[in-house]
């Protein structure tokens, strides 16, 4: 292997790729040799983004058609979803780590559904691996395609896969409200995305009906052992980063206590999900900017029930953070590297 | 009656205290008679409130104990739980309208257990009216003490009565995930208030236990006809007005389109509350600044259940623009008199 | 005269023709006869704002071109510049206030400089009177076509005009520091109006060169009976409403007490224009949402300067509210007839 | 020298402190060998502060008289002003850089005139080296004191020293306006540090009374080699982070474009100071969480002036960033050690 890999960003002029090349900038053995982004091809990134503004040293956007993708280690995909499906799975030499939705769901038929379009590549999905560093990284060491999980899943399922997994909570019965800052969102000019339509004001959206619950319940119907179905209701409030999720599981004869011994048996080891003093309920705050993910448990009013909380940052272990956290179990290096960065507060 | 009633405004150094006077300054028939506030006593509302510098004629405070009651007609209690409620009970001429969590639970021992001091005035409980304006007016002609609900509750019960009361959602398995502005928690001087603390930041609080969870269960429970307990989660995001309730209802035999029609039903001539399109979320935004109410109904994506969504402004129909369509109701005017307005957006 | 004026708005699915339909339903001697937006025509006012939502009784949109002028008493025109100016000076019956850029400038050609088009009714520049209401009340009786100011330029022209006319500051050396909210940029679909461009940043705009400069020296130079130049710079911060401009003057001869006593003595009468009590300074939570305007006056560290400040919200005393006051000049009513309503806050 | 410096944070319960560890994390050549707060003592980090939560490696806070000064090779002072000055002054092993303001004025009487005590330390003043990386690094090598500038300060110096040095400006005239985040003010308990306070609202404060503007005044008077007055005025607007300088400055026989010139020239081969693209205006979007700083030049309006733009991160480049690139330079060490991450946005 070399020293350093080669990478590309397909999508650099959006809120992920931009994430990515941040991180990537502090990563000691990547070298970014294409940025790409067909509509602002022949920018500098830091006319394209202020934070860039005094980092003059990135390569400029370039088409994506213009790529040589042979001269690449690693491509990741930052495109939205169906855009670049297409392209990422005829990657050859390259690993592939996709960001966007399209090799998240492993039946063809459902990604049309959730997505309104067909599959654009319905022959890789068997192959990909669904990139939730911390449950999955066994299988990265040797992945040519990683689907990094939506933001809202990242989170759920850090949240509740291992007491799935571990039989302490019911498979029905779950409700997860969520919070999310703007980001998420993305860069598109939607008059929804505007500042003063945002400013000041708390909204669900998606309600009923929202594309990360396939996803969600895949995986947790993986570790329940049958299908699920699960309630989501995403809020948007007024802040650029973060996601707060707190699910409301059924126990299954174990008490909340049960929750939090398994969770902290879990994840004793990891360096990026944390679980908090007894008490203590997550914030964005705790995470804005890096890599972590912190959870809760608490007991809730109703008997019989608990509150699983969780919180990331929706650009980084929600998105740009855990597609480098894969790259590293990829690579084999420590997963830390290039993450190792404190939240940034106030 | 006179033609204009007279009125104080005790703890008008607080953001409910101060929202009950700009509103007051809008109604025609209201007179200031007074302003209290200890801390702050002999200081103009202009120099403690920004947006009175430019409206000179209010009174100035005073301490409470140099207030004439027998001259008023109306005493508004704005002071934090328990400070005020001995006072208040000692009212006799004025009618007396609260704000503070003092007279909302009718059992003196529950509020002893939430609130962790003994009951000021226990004597006064069965005699207060729990002032859900559109659910109770009927007993506010003749009040002489009426309790202001929550913020919370106001939001959850309006939600959840008619459909309670219809026998179409089930007593069990309710979850209320809530967002709340920041001026719920008040004008206190913690750090957990601070702009820089809040800002870009979404936190849960209160979880497992929060003070409005009784006052929500009392009613409901009367509504159901037997004792209930809610899930309810309470979280801060960073904005100052505004909160937005999602509620997880199991259903009792009803679809999520008959919950619709029991609410549209229920507040077809309500002026405050409005049942939104279907298919249409609601967000702060559409009641920042006014006593407006609005609730919509969804199918959740769990068979059985549906949700119910409701945003409120709390400082205005959570708190002090409630607090007025009481008076109204009291006085036998139009419950809308200054209370017409417009939200402010953005 | 009629007891209720019929107006029309055109460009309410903008920000300001919004605001102005939010005053004007608290004006109790307006009628709302036609609203007017060509790309969202046929839709209604609910489904285009938020604070709409909950008041369904207001017309929906319809083309320009389907209104009949003839019946209107009032055309309030809040498009954008040289979009609506011809169809505004064509209008015959009804007189029109005009709140874009169009009818400012005295001087079509200065017009055609700064706004990189041909004035497109330059014959009615002449007519047309600058409605800075507290300034130009003498000639809004018989106004048939007003040009509401903009509004950096009514925040400046309010502090600074008073101490021109007087003398007591040199026409030289004057500099303007602003502040602005972001909805001053309009609704427009472009990237730096996001959300997430926007928030937890503060940037300058339009330096050296904006289009409200010729504007403010127009007026300045009447008032100096020179022409004058001065050094303006915007800046937008993560708010949504709310103006606020530091301006630099170089003392004629007078001390800083004495501004205060030309401006104190100038706006003793006036209902919206409030200095405040030596050394407060203004912050844009003193008006927000209202048609207030307030001021200040410090002594600069540099002798012989002096510091004016000003506070307004953009989009009522910049904007839409100066454009009712105007109407209620031009009606012979009261000027503060639906403007009473105290600022919002928090 | 060792491998690793010890060094200590007094005040790490503060805003600047806080930020300083964040910083140091990164830092491959540091040990927090001891971590002070008095009010804090006994506390982790991750109690007081969210972004530490998931930190939990970071020694306790101690009491200042706990700490073994003779076992550290640097310590930190972020205290209040005077607070920590007598401590700090007394210190004989460790080398000291101090980001309060209490070294940094030469003239003990100009302390106790602007700062209302007197100083605590008098006679260590003429030894401290005023710790403008870029402008005094030569002096760092040697320096058992350094006196970290103000946030306000190194913006505008930054900005200015070198156009004063080089005569392309005249001492006369000056006039800063300055925008400012929130965290600026610290993380004390004051109602107008309060989020509901400065959520939508910007105002100005220390008008024309500011205790940075002696320090500015100092550094351009050596530069201009006379004594100076400088018009300055801060102004608070709603984000966390950032600051934002716009100054007037007259020209001395220069052109703007000279301005740029003396300023590209100087800068080149600085990594922290970035001089923008013609016609580009600076935002604190650029420099968030970063060290850099953005600088621009455009012609004023008004003939013979010129304005200089200058963005920093308050906490970073304006207070611990730099106190880190001093660290560097006093080490012997690349300036940029610990400093590389880019901005984060958004």
């Amino acid at each position: 292997m070399r020293e350093r890999l080669r990478i590309a960003v397909l999508g650099a002029s959006g809120y992920t790729g931009a994430d990515l090349v941040r991180l990537t900038l502090g990563h000691p053995r990547l070298e970014i040799a294409a940025l790409a982004g067909n509509a602002r091809a022949g920018q500098a990134m830091g006319e394209i983004w202020p934070h860039f503004a005094a980092h003059p040293g990135l390569p400029r956007l370039e088409r994506t058609d213009a790529i040589d993708f042979d001269a690449l280690d690693i491509v990741f995909g930052c495109l939205p979803h169906a855009a670049g499906a297409e392209l990422l799975a005829g990657i050859r030499g390259a690993r592939v780590i996709d960001l966007s939705a399209d090799f998240r769901l492993q039946d063809a038929a459902q990604f049309a559904e959730w997505y309104g379009v067909p599959h654009p590549a319905p022959h890789r999905l068997a192959e990909a691996v669904y990139g939730l560093t911390e449950l999955r990284r066994a299988a990265l060491g040797s992945a040519r395609l990683v689907a990094c999980p939506g933001c809202y899943p990242t989170a759920a399922l850090l949240a509740l896969l291992p007491l799935a997994e571990a039989g302490a909570i019911a498979p029905d019965g779950i409700a997860i409200a969520a919070l999310s800052g703007v980001s998420g969102a993305g860069r598109g000019l939607k008059e929804a995305n505007l500042f003063c339509e945002l400013a000041e004001s708390a909204s669900a959206y998606g309600v009923g009906r929202h594309r990360h619950m396939p996803e969600i319940e895949q995986e947790l119907g993986r570790a329940f052992g049958r299908p699920v179905r699960v309630g989501f209701t995403p809020h948007l409030v007024p802040m650029s980063r973060g996601e707060l999720l707190t699910v409301t599981v059924t126990l299954a004869g174990a008490a909340p206590g049960d929750l939090r011994e398994i969770l902290a048996q879990r994840y004793a080891e990891e360096p990026f999900v944390h679980l908090l003093d007894e008490g203590r309920a997550p914030s964005t705050a705790m995470v804005r900017g890096s890599n972590h993910c912190v959870l809760a448990v608490f007991a809730d009013r109703v008997p019989g029930r608990a509150l699983v909380l969780a919180a990331i940052d929706n650009l980084v272990k929600g998105s740009a953070g855990q597609a480098l956290q894969n790259l590293n179990a990829m690579a084999g290096w420590p997963e830390t590297l290039g993450l190792e960065a404190a939240p940034l507060f106030p």
